[in-house]
């Protein structure tokens, strides 16, 4: 047993037997949805039912979000040159990075400090908060959630810095964002990082022009209450979006011909009509 | 409006309001899991109940399979290298290819071409298969599933070539297989080329060596029962896989230093202890 | 030393001592250039003075051909996302494939089998070319390089194939293509290959429209008539475009913000004016 | 011309006419070293002949380092799943990152900064070097090399950073190091960041243990002197080391079965026995 003999905590490999995270997988499947076992592969334990929805409705919110974006561009220019699905899916996912996807990671890290901030203003770390009750009514001893978004963003506003997670090109009030908190707070796991994220857009709502919550902020606001840690912010964006880029490859190789000029702008829907559950 | 004007049936981008394949995104989220919303993305239509809970099956099913795969290797690779999350992540899905997940398209290939000569040999495509009886009680006008496998494993052992699917370098009893397809059965979802596969399976048994169905071929031989093309046969395990990657490069990336001599054998599990649902 | 010890014959590693193919790597430097280093280290052995020469101006040929080929655009909208230059490259990279630098590929195949059934019908692959000669002053005893053509042709018509290395989108006549070929004739190196390709070449003038020898074809006559295996067939483009595709990545990240949209067509050149050396 | 019209000023392509950074490409092929090329495409304009040779020196120094680095092992390890050349090049091109090729860019910067501190101490950045001779005559008005080396150490020290270019895990005397600096005095392109690298080995001398500068650090300091943007300092590398990846994947294709378990470190070299030039 050599000096390079390692470890890993992930899966089990024995004869006719798999196990992830402990757990047999044959077991898993059919009796735990895929969004449960990626959790559990990711953080190391089986969610609650009300984590598991939440995460199932952070991965379906992330799919896909048409043509545009440089995941799927990059995807279909790969795929225009004649590549396997494999390479146009790792070309797609190259796009993923900061200024694509990353807005999530640095949102989690502006609502972790401001959080912080928040509850060494009540007194420590200890104080914590009593859910969805509203940062302004916490009691005298420490700065309310507005207070506290209030003065980062004037600190921002001082080095010219802008607040990730806010604001989108096309959408004023994007949907997703909205549906996310809904059923965040339906399942009881609406904590101090949703109430923190609102905060800010209130805030910036203030200073006249409106720079709304964007489906990443909210996102990363879930994920901050669900305790993920930060270097696994872009994971669920990831894994959710090559579903999107997979069904643009295959369209791309069953009904265009290979080095296509692939136009970001001037492309249109001509799918299925307008339809409800 | 130029000559590069193009189209997308994918999704419709307006000012708030998302549509994937006609449905609004917000309004499938919390609705319909991840394997459904995925399905829908894929194929253009939802799922049935059933046809959802067998995707998310084969979902579960392939998240992972141990640090030793090309996939997860490459992914440590180049984690090791210093890498962001999204690099190591299209490192991994690249080491995804032939010899490595896309035994369940070679699979899809051999089934489709075995289940078409089996409908042939009845009289033509027109007559269906009555579900799971077995090929060999299919009356006398045509060859059963056993003949039909027999002849193309015949035609195989001439020139030397292999069946894909079949066999695997560490389980002889792939505990995934079994579980599929009991899946399967449940769902009323068994059709033809499970009913191929498991004739290859019990073929290849009379040739004195066992070499059964691995999980691939099981895949393989529901992706064809439900219907899904041949050019997305691989993106079930690549979208899944996704998740097992992720989970490793963490792994690397909090556990070890970079450069790190990544052997691929002389590691072990150091994870929780066997437990169940 | 387990059973997993392997062998390369690439590179020998000691303390204080690098040899490539068996020589000091430090000893190469400044004596060798680029262009026969590599060749070294893919084919084994160093080129002569006049094959180094052919390679360095293939490789010159291939730097870069404007923004508007997939494996730039691919790269450009990677960094597009805020990735870092490696992914930007990779992305470059997988978009050279089957339908972007692969016809290199394809017509080293064509020609390889185009020279040997020539050299079959002259009484077997003995009978050597004696260069530069048509290949009609072959004498009496096969077929001339423009018979044997003409027979290709006239299969590949028979089935609506088309012949790769032939026709550009932009160039009609390719001033890469002629330059080799003049690079080539004047180092002796010019051989059966080259002049099947030639041949190739009038034979789809007399079919009426002109379909010029592209720069691909040109490079894959070369690389047959060097001896390069077909699989590296691609190397020499991957190797040279690099460089391309790294000079474009730069001006994305220094000239143009994060998550433009990247128009394939309309754009325009507004780099230093025409000049000579 | 719509709003999303952009300009480049990389590459003009017009029919028939390719010009790189205004040379036409066919006139450069033939006339100019790929690496003199490279330069004109990445820096806007042709070397030197003495900075060309340079430049093509550390391209061969960086061609290959045998099987072990990430980068390589990556690129194995995608093979190993049976993908195409190119994925396999992609692959290890991501393993080229921070931990692996990065040690150029860091130690740029660190050059950087020092030579800055140095020409700010001896009067501002008017007073240049006046070449080879050492920093510690350069007279009373400021400090010496050595004494800057010396200061920015002590930084180190205290916060227990360590300098990026300098030690190997192999090499203790890097012959490609001394090599490149031969060359770059030879060729009259030795400046200040040269001269700080060596200052900077000196005094990691006198600190007992022998840390010496190695080819990272060496092409770090010939990048700084030849006035290569920092943002370009890892694309040298990512080049020259595409050519050694190629040559390792092609030996992985051609010599070994799929899907093989790599060891990085049970490996022995079985190519040419050691030769001269």
């Amino acid at each position: 047993m050599g000096e390079n003999r390692w470890k890993t905590a992930v899966t089990k490999i024995q004869p006719n037997e798999i196990r992830l995270r402990g757990y047999r997988i044959d077991e898993l499947m059919g009796r735990v949805s895929f969004a449960e076992a990626a959790w559990l592969a990711l953080m190391g334990e089986l969610p609650t039912k009300e984590v598991g929805q939440l995460v199932d409705a952070i991965f379906v919110s992330s799919i896909d979000h048409g043509a545009t974006p440089p995941s799927v561009m990059a995807a279909l220019t790969v795929a225009s040159g004649g590549a396997a699905l494999e390479p146009c899916v790792a070309g797609g996912i190259l796009a993923i990075s900061k200024s694509h996807g990353g807005a999530v990671e640095e949102c989690m890290r502006v609502l972790t400090d401001a959080v912080k901030r928040w509850n060494e203003s009540a007194g420590g770390p200890g104080k914590e908060s009593s859910g969805g009750s509203g940062g302004e009514s916490r009691g005298g001893a420490g700065m309310g959630a507005a207070a506290v978004a209030a003065e980062i963003l004037a600190e921002y506003n001082k080095t010219g810095k802008r607040i990730s997670g806010y604001g989108h090109r096309i959408h004023t009030k994007d949907p997703r964002k909205d549906r996310l908190f809904e059923l965040a707070e339906e399942a009881g796991l609406k904590g101090k990082h949703i109430e923190m994220a609102v905060a800010f857009e209130n805030e910036l709502g203030k200073e006249g022009k409106s720079i709304p919550l964007n489906v990443d902020g909210a996102i990363a606001a879930c994920l901050c209450d669900l305790g993920v840690p930060i270097l696994l912010a872009n994971s669920f964006f990831i894994i959710a979006r090559t579903v999107g880029i997979i069904a643009h490859v295959y369209e791309e190789k069953t009904r265009y011909k290979p080095m296509r000029r692939i136009d970001p702008v001037e492309q249109e829907y001509d799918g299925p009509g307008d339809r409800g559950l």
